[in-house]
């Protein structure tokens, strides 16, 4: 260990207590995104991150979109040319806070509490999601200020508004700003640890895409009574070709649909297994016992580094209450899939339509609407970035992070690979409890504490790369 | 031919002029039963009903419901002893005339119009669903008791007013009148004839029951980013199942579904193969090509005496505009399945019920709801009434008439069944074209007048036998 990085860690604990309340400031104000009515808290959170920043050293500005404002700050390092040049990103804005009435202490008066498992927690909403997540990167910028007079890289800190409201000012935004924004990778501090104890790098995110399918028969609903039994009934056909989707155990039957699917590398696939994942738990907590997917692949294979296919809703005839002996005109489904890397989401969507089509009987017809997709996203974890950060996660936590997947996808990281052609190195100290949109949100006090320690380690071994 | 029926035959033939003015006089009254704007048309036509029976020599009275009123009259014959007592059955309600703007005269006023196929037509709400049609029994009663001073046989007509809307008080009535209303069976007249020049006898009416199922995976909804591929997807269960319910031949895969189906019998085959019914025709009218059903078997056997199983409604998940990425927890669909004689409702359902059990997977659980049945209704044709209608339909057409199936069922028929215990023996003279429940609603000059010729012809077999 260096020794600025001695004295730095060492500022970062004599600041402790002044960094806790930089913390409870931020929660204190109700920056609400998606109600008009907190639109004043959210410009009042711009500003005071915009404040903090200039104060630990940043160029920082509040910068005005058509919804909630950006805040954006550059802090130029003397290593600057040698290192790399990062774009950090956090959101100031949070959830609303209802129902009000779960709260055991009020959402916007941050307090530290006991917790039995986890020693004192600080609680309010927003102290998870995403203000003490990205305050931890600014804890670490602050002490590397003061305690080195610079940071070990230059660092762009962009922080928005309209996280938990669909983000829509970030594509045009990085369409204007293209230059200033674009850095050689980007940091981001909105995921989760693997547990409490186990740091991770999130490295892959499942694409996304979708296709709803309308199936028709008669030209309009027939009476049972009359037809029944010589007409097609398009919910029988959609229900027989869904029925199709997916064979004996598990595997996706539409043609091609695994052409470009990696299997794991065998690393991953024993990292994974090391990792002795609660399957159990897991599906426990939805009233679940038995994994549904695929044959032969471990639950974290299924839900991070699988495509699937899934009906997400199904309607057709009648469905109000009591019976009605309609067969009818249509019936019809909405599917996503998701999709791993280097599937493209056009042809997954032209492999469904085919699927379909080719079970159709002669006199239905089917008509696809609403498609669109995203590819996934994989990052090359061994990448100098990633591994530098690697390292420095194990010096803090003794414990090598996990490479994690993410079933869903992170729409920011889209963004930056699609808009801005940067990688996202995706470090963050969440856990699964930490109530994240739900009443009583909170954020372990050593998860702020150690998640800045993170930070500036990971700004050092940055800085020597 | 007997003298007398030579009689009735001359008579009405005399009276055709003055018989097409009586039935013009009840279409006058607009007795739309769903509508209470009409309730004082609809006491109006119980009223002429009533009077007009009185007038042919009935014993008859309007009778209160807690709906609309029922009519019943009484005929006496001096042959009451030897041949048959008989009911008749015919409603004086219509239904709503609406959209009004698509009849070419006003619904209640109604013309004689010549007609391209047919010559002369009789145009009016009810001129052909009931008015025409149990009209053409009255004038027959009319005819014999003028011609011959009375009813070969011993009739009573029971005339309702709430065909149309759900027949709400025929239970409670039959209940507190089963010994005034059971005789030896029913005469209906509300069906069709084969074609324009081919009486029909409808002898076999398919009953119905119904389940929905209600299939549960997960305790809550799920995001499929989280658990897609991992968690069972009950509209995926429901789909795969309910695509399993027919095999590629069309035939229903529930354990027992046909062990009470009875083959079609040789000469009721060779009959309706003789039709040369027009599938083409039929399933071109609601934009279809291809006959649906079980291979093997006919339209008419598809829609008349073979059983079915049709999904009616199905819904699950999110069916809002656009895309959710919603594992639902539920997915339901409605089932009704077409049975025919000796198919019992309560063993198909549980049928069905035992097939969705043994393909649930582990984790799912399924519920039933809202089931119910009714048996089908299949006559012995060659019992004494139903020859003797033969014969005389014959007599008339020129032309066996056919004995027909019908898809659907007819609500009074099961009840004359299963209240009062009688068989029903159903003669009509309407044609597919009579655009019964549409605007312009008409029934062939042909149709009454002939109408009327039958009844008085199966009058005098039914004293005969």
């Amino acid at each position: 260990m260096s020794e600025k990085l001695d004295s730095v860690l060492e500022t970062l604990k004599q600041d402790q207590e002044a960094s806790q309340e930089r913390l409870f400031e931020i929660i204190r104000i109700p920056s609400i995104s998606t109600d008009p009515a907190y639109d004043g808290a959210c410009n009042q959170a711009a500003e005071w991150c915009a404040n903090t920043l200039t104060e630990i050293g940043f160029e920082a500005s509040v910068r005005p979109t058509t919804g909630k404002p950006m805040v954006v700050g550059h802090y130029r390092s003397s290593n600057g040319s040698s290192g790399p040049n990062v774009l950090f990103y956090g959101h100031y804005d949070v959830q609303p806070a209802d129902p009000l009435d779960e709260w055991d202490t009020p959402p916007f008066e941050p307090q530290l509490k006991d917790h039995p498992d986890y020693g004192s927690v600080i609680t309010g909403r927003g102290a998870s999601d995403d203000k003490g997540q990205f305050m931890t990167f600014l804890e670490a910028c602050r002490a590397w200020h003061s305690a080195s007079g610079e940071l070990p890289v230059s660092v762009t800190v962009l922080i928005e508004g309209e996280e938990e409201s669909g983000s829509p000012s970030i594509a045009p935004f990085f369409e204007a700003n293209r230059e200033e924004l674009t850095k050689d990778f980007a940091l981001v501090c909105d995921t989760g640890q693997w547990d409490a104890d186990t740091p991770a790098i999130t490295t892959m995110l499942r694409g996304l895409c979708s296709s709803e399918v309308v199936i028709t028969g008669p030209s309009r609903d027939l009476h049972s009574g009359m037809y029944g039994g010589a007409a097609h009934n398009p919910i029988r056909v959609l229900a027989r070709l869904l029925g199709d989707l997916h064979d004996d155990d598990g595997a996706v039957q539409i043609p091609g649909f695994y052409d470009d699917v990696h299997q794991l590398s065998t690393e991953q696939r024993e990292q994974w297994n090391a990792l002795a994942f609660d399957t159990e738990r897991f599906l426990g907590q939805v009233g679940l016992e038995t994994l549904a997917g695929e044959t032969g692949h471990g639950t974290l294979e299924q839900v991070w580094s699988r495509p699937t296919a899934e009906i997400n809703g199904i309607i057709g005839g009648y469905t109000g209450p009591g019976t009605k002996t309609v067969i009818p005109s249509k019936a019809s489904a909405k599917l996503t899939f998701r999709i791993v890397p280097d599937q493209d989401p056009d042809k997954v969507v032209a492999g469904f339509k085919e699927f379909v089509m080719s079970r159709l009987p002669d006199d239905c017809t089917a008509e696809f609407l609403g498609e669109r997709g995203s590819a996934a996203v994989g990052f090359d974890v061994s990448g100098p970035a990633f591994q530098a950060a690697a390292a420095a996660l194990e010096d803090e936590w003794g414990k090598q992070p996990v490479f994690m997947g993410c079933g869903g996808s992170i729409p920011i990281v889209e963004s930056f690979k699609s808009q801005l052609c940067m990688d996202s190195l995706l470090v963050g100290f969440a856990l699964d409890d930490n109530q994240v949109h739900s009443p009583n949100e909170k954020y372990n006090l050593t998860s702020y504490q150690k998640g800045a320690r993170s930070w500036a380690r990971i700004l050092e071994k940055l800085g020597s790369m």
